[in-house]
């Protein structure tokens, strides 16, 4: 066998995936000797505290709680990275960078936001910036963005790219429970974060649409750009309403463009049932992509976990390690966008919209004429028998319309004779 | 703007596939210009016939029917292959990479039955050798093998790679016609070519197949250790029995290796209904992946057409040129596979059986004991009204058996009381 080339890594953060790329590197030890004449060394590995012993095996005398013994040594060429958070993750990855040591991460909190000084300080280096783990764990969609999809002009990108709310939705969806009761249940579980803000509030999705959309649209998009709204205040009554019209709730990113507009957006979003995405259920992730050479595709699989998230940062590391030239985004990345786009908060999309209306004639006579007057058409409605308090369930699925033109008809609606319980946006 | 790098290429054949290359980099000829830095110049297009007229609007002068002008032209750096069939199109391909050209190539046939002659080449002269449009077009499943997948063990490869088959069924399962009709439907609109055989046969999946569980399992998978079995023998009436038992019957690619037993084959398949393969409907391909990090994945897209194709090889020409130092399959692709691997005949798999019986006492008895003494169990058993001509149609689903014992049960079958109409293997 030919001699193997030495890759000599330091990790940042030791956590759950932090020791599955341990473990993965230990278990494939063998066959990247073999396939790629790789040797990967960790050399060290900065903790929080030393003394904690790791389950997966990391020996005690790597752990180092001194970003320096990582940052600052020559022998260290390649810095994965998997504390999260923004602070101090990407000051250490900005530092790595400037001194030329590669950067493979898993953090796309630290990437959406600090993009620009990352790519700017590979850039002046000539060192490596790799986040296939950033988005959607195993599923290859930077991958995919950054290599044959390169030859198109994508128009769309849509996912399923947060497992937490598609767990909690899906079993809201299938046993007809409510929010809190599954989501604690989710936390019992460990598929929610004692805190589950960044999850339910659509935070977590909003990053990841950052770094995709930037991807897929050849420009900076940044986090700010992404409108994003959460699933706190669905209900069992809207997703069994909309599944009786045909729909299926998902916790969506989208990202979309058309000539020089850009929307970028993470809501709740209703999908007709035989929508690709509608099937993608349980913790299971998903991108669907509009290209206008590649036409439709879908990539779906784990999008977290300790081995899938690994699964991408070691394939990272080999892809790094086997490179001599590192492919950097094709696209000006600077802290400005693209200044010929135009980010839109006016999106035209058709609406699911719940009122609760007193039982009096000319109720919907009234409700009708508030969209009329706003410009907004009415497809379907629904009415569902007499609530117990006496008002009445109204639902209607409007056109395509505009969000302002939409949020204008809801005030436009008299609380005297009813008022939305929720508004839900719906994609074809 | 800084100075374009200009490479020169070559075409090699202009069909569909080729036609669609040269509009699609027209098209994106800005992007590439500013994204890139690259200027891809293509300066020669061989062709059967240099006077015919091309509907892309390449320029007749540069096509020629002298094959030297592209794989001898010392300016051309680059060779697209678009020729489709085994010869003549391989011997180019391996002149060119001998020639020091980097190969792009949409061809399963050349590649699948050529490939370490191609590899040597390219290894010689470390020209690239890329593939990505000679499986499913437009999805990344070559880049994801080649890539971020490359940190898995592998256990499974499962496909619906081949977009006539598909469509086919897809027709015969929603609308109970028979095969025939709607292969002559399929002919009609340009679905099916003039002599289906390649893909009814399951030959072009098996070539698919040959490629993508070489790289999966990273050993040679020659295609002549595929077994491939079509769909000219499935009828309306097995569907409907299939999908009376929860099945829908696909026409799959099946790869899966464990330890160092490696089983490669295409046939007619029943897929419970809620597997992610068998909602891939019309002309969409799919492959279904299993490692043993990422665990499951599925990229799912057009696997067809002129611009779905075009798309991969426009990928894959942008990565050539981009590229310091090719990427090669990391496994030793000689024309011997692995020696420590074995592959079976004998899989182990469900099966979904038809037969036709005598209406008599004393038969479902027979036939349960000739599977009984074949080691084969019955799971489920199906008995539909007596036919018109007094049979009676018996089905049965038995449970996880061996290939031989399957075979070995159905001989045992006495032909005066009851015979096979049809035997389909079944996945879960």
């Amino acid at each position: 066998m030919n001699e193997l080339k030495e890759i000599v890594i330091g990790f940042l953060g030791c956590g759950n995936v932090g020791g599955g790329v341990w473990r993965l590197l230990e278990n494939m030890r063998e066959e990247i000797a073999r396939r790629d004449g790789l040797s990967i060394r960790v050399k060290k590995v900065l903790v929080r505290s030393v003394k904690k012993v790791r389950d997966c095996g990391i020996p005690q005398g790597l752990l180092t709680d001194n970003p320096d013994d990582v940052l600052a040594d020559p022998e260290i060429t390649m810095v994965a990275e998997f504390m999260g958070g923004e602070h101090p993750a990407a000051d250490y990855l900005i530092r790595a960078l400037e001194n030329g040591k590669t950067v493979v991460t898993a953090n796309k909190v630290a990437l959406a936001l600090n993009w620009p000084k990352l790519q700017a300080a590979a850039e002046k280096t000539g060192a490596g910036l790799y986040y296939e783990a950033s988005v959607c764990g195993a599923i290859p969609v930077i991958g995919a963005l950054r290599g044959s999809l390169e030859s198109n002009r994508i128009s769309n990108v849509m996912g399923i790219i947060n497992g937490t709310t598609n767990y909690i939705l899906t079993r809201m969806s299938e046993q007809g429970e409510d929010y809190a009761a599954v989501l604690a249940d989710a936390q019992r579980l460990g598929l929610a974060e004692p805190d589950p803000t960044s999850d339910v509030e659509g935070f977590d999705a909003a990053y990841k649409l950052s770094i995709m959309a930037s991807l897929a649209f050849h420009t900076r998009v940044p986090f700010e750009k992404v409108f994003h709204e959460g699933i706190t205040g669905i209900t069992a009554i809207d997703i069994a309403c909309g599944r009786e019209m045909g729909y299926v709730l998902k916790l969506l990113a989208i990202g979309k463009r058309s000539g020089d507009v850009v929307e970028v957006r993470v809501h709740p979003t209703f999908l007709p049932k035989d929508h690709p995405l509608s099937m993608v259920g349980g913790s299971f992730n998903a991108v669907y992509l509009k290209g206008h050479a590649c036409k439709e595709m879908m990539l779906q699989g784990r999008g977290a976990g300790d081995l899938p998230t690994a699964s991408a940062v070691v394939g990272d590391i080999l892809e790094a390690a086997l490179t001599d030239k590192h492919r950097m985004p094709t696209f000006s990345n600077t802290e400005e966008t693209d200044s010929a786009l135009t980010f839109t908060d006016n999106w035209t999309t058709r609406y699911f919209i719940r009122l609760s209306a007193v039982d009096e004639p000319g109720v919907l006579a009234s409700v009708a004429g508030c969209f009329a007057d706003a410009g907004v058409s009415i497809a379907t409605m629904m009415q569902k028998g007499r609530s117990d308090d006496g008002r009445v369930p109204l639902i209607f699925i409007t056109h395509p319309a505009e969000e302002k033109a939409m949020q204008a008809a809801l005030r436009k609606l008299d609380p005297a004779i009813c008022h939305p319980e929720n508004v839900i946006r719906v994609e074809e």
